[in-house]
């Protein structure tokens, strides 16, 4: 493949896309710096007026995985990236491109998830757009959603409890010393997705975790402490602990045995030879505390099923500005942004 | 094709979408009442709690045509939907998805052109997303921009001159009587898509409207009397015309010999059997005003360069509930809501 042409990894949450974006599209669009979280932050959501804004586009194959299907993840994954950055969902667009030719049941049974994920997060729909495009054009559905919110009225007693100039949640927040929560076991999406696409024997025992995740950090948020928040999706652990790293000019050291994986997981995962680290997750939250109210929050979302397993898996340090990992044999090992996710379109 | 399943003619703007998304879209999700404007008013544009907020993906094929490319047409498109129910834009996101070996260069045009279409609609890009699919999966690129706006200060001055209850510019606020002023020359968008898409000899003469129309609709309110705004997009003008009849509950008469279309796009249209009327815009606005008003209306928006082949072509009236046109031969003939646009995949 030619430089001058778009790969897979453009698009897979690694170091290759963070500096397509960085560089190319940054470079070109010489984005606005006037709103309170400017494109250029490269955070989950922009703000201004206090109005939070993000957008995200579903490509993920098969449309259909064991534990969700697209409209469950177009509505969690932007409900997310509003919520982890100190946002209240207010509502969200639904834009449907659709191929020639797709069955409208498979349609209805989309929306019927849509519909379904926004009650169980609390957010409508209020406006939406529908294309079709000839058989061949495209690979049968893309979903884009977008989604507004405002400030999350659970943030200012929350930044109480840090002792820092912080108004949003954005990955630059992190200090030396500030404790890392990871909210459930890792990689289950990007491995259930890739089960289903596959067909490998162990996709039955592999479920998504996709899930609106907005009560569980309003959960953390009333604990109180928290400086920062992200989902890990594309690029999984590995490269959201490098980029709040790199936006934090922090170190972050983490303890392999803290990290909750699901054994069927790590199986598969060994199996096929991918590090779960950068297996790409939809239904979790990496959250970081000061270190005096890290208890607080775990338990905090620990009441919540969606954060039962949750887990103080690491903390910022400034003896270095990598991350790095201390591992179950006992030796340290340097945790490098991944080139791309190894699951491509899990999302 | 078997009527389960998805046909082109589901996103080409005409009565097969309209049908598509309120029986089966609007059947499942349910939409929640509670906004100012809820996603069931199927307008421009959403409104909660004084945001505007509206969405749309642009599919067009090819990605550049004569007068203007993907890049333009998506913040255009967006920065209008915006306008037309009396917003003023804040901020757009901007989500690209990306074929598998997609030019670089390609797409540091297109970007060059989002740039270069915000700086003249005077908004910004604040939030993003960029997804790659394999090659194969997509017809090179699609681009979603959502936008948000703030209600236009000018909206309540101009409501000065409306003595009606009406807080945005909706399609159901036409009543009988009201004129109708359409922006400019129709079709130009439409037809020159498709001359670019199949090599017509007569693609040099025929160039896209494709532009912002932020500030000619502000020209529109500072004149006072408008009571409703809409882009006629897919489905051109009379699928316009036929959901302003419908959701306001009158008749619209309209004058053909007041419709301006150019010579070239006439003369293509003729060609190859399209009735321009039916044809895609995206520079183009139709206002409904008061009676009294329109003639102010129509000097203003005269004045802007986008505006000055503007035309008042018709009214509404209660003696009838269709839409129908006074032909230049003299007869009359009804105006139906086309089943779809006579050319896919303008925007």
């Amino acid at each position: 493949m030619s430089t001058n042409r778009i790969t897979l990894m453009h698009g897979a949450g690694g170091s290759i896309m963070h500096n397509l974006i960085k560089d190319r599209i940054l470079g070109v669009l010489k984005p606005y710096m006037g709103f309170e979280v400017p494109l250029a932050a490269l955070d989950d959501a922009g703000v201004c007026n206090g109005i939070v804004f993000t957008t995200d586009s579903y490509t993920v194959k098969p449309l259909f995985f064991n534990g969700g299907d697209i409209g469950r993840l177009a509505v969690s994954g932007t409900v997310n990236d509003i919520a982890v950055i100190g946002g209240k969902p207010m509502a969200l667009s639904l834009a449907l491109i659709i191929e020639e030719g797709f069955m409208l049941d498979d349609l209805d049974r989309i929306l019927a998830s849509v519909e379904h994920t926004c009650k169980e997060a609390g957010v409508d729909i209020i406006t939406g757009d529908t294309k079709v495009v000839e058989r061949g054009s495209l690979d049968r559905l893309i979903i884009n959603t977008s989604g507004i919110g405002t400030r999350n009225p659970l943030l200012d007693a929350n930044l109480k409890h840090v002792n820092r100039d912080i108004r949003w949640l954005l990955d630059s927040n992190i200090r030396a010393g500030d404790r890392i929560i990871v909210s459930g076991s890792i990689a289950d999406h990007g491995m259930a997705v890739l089960s289903a696409r596959e067909g490998y024997g162990f996709a039955s025992s592999i479920c998504s975790d996709v899930r609106p995740l907005n009560r569980l950090i309003d959960r953390a948020l009333e604990a109180g402490g928290v400086v920062c928040m992200k989902d890990p999706t594309r690029g999984g652990l590995a490269d959201l602990l490098n980029t709040w790293a790199e936006r934090s000019h922090v170190g972050i050291m983490v303890y392999e045995d803290r990290i909750p994986v699901k054994e069927s997981v790590r199986a598969a995962a060994s199996f096929l030879g991918i590090d779960p680290l950068e297996v790409g997750n939809e239904g979790k939250v990496c959250i970081a505390t000061v270190a005096d109210r890290a208890e607080h929050v775990l338990a905090a979302i620990r009441e919540c099923d969606e954060g039962r397993d949750a887990q103080i898996i690491g903390e910022a340090t400034d003896l270095f500005d990598v991350v790095a990992m201390r591992t179950v044999v006992g030796g340290t090992r340097i945790v490098t942004r991944p080139v791309g996710d190894p699951v491509p379109r899990i999302c």
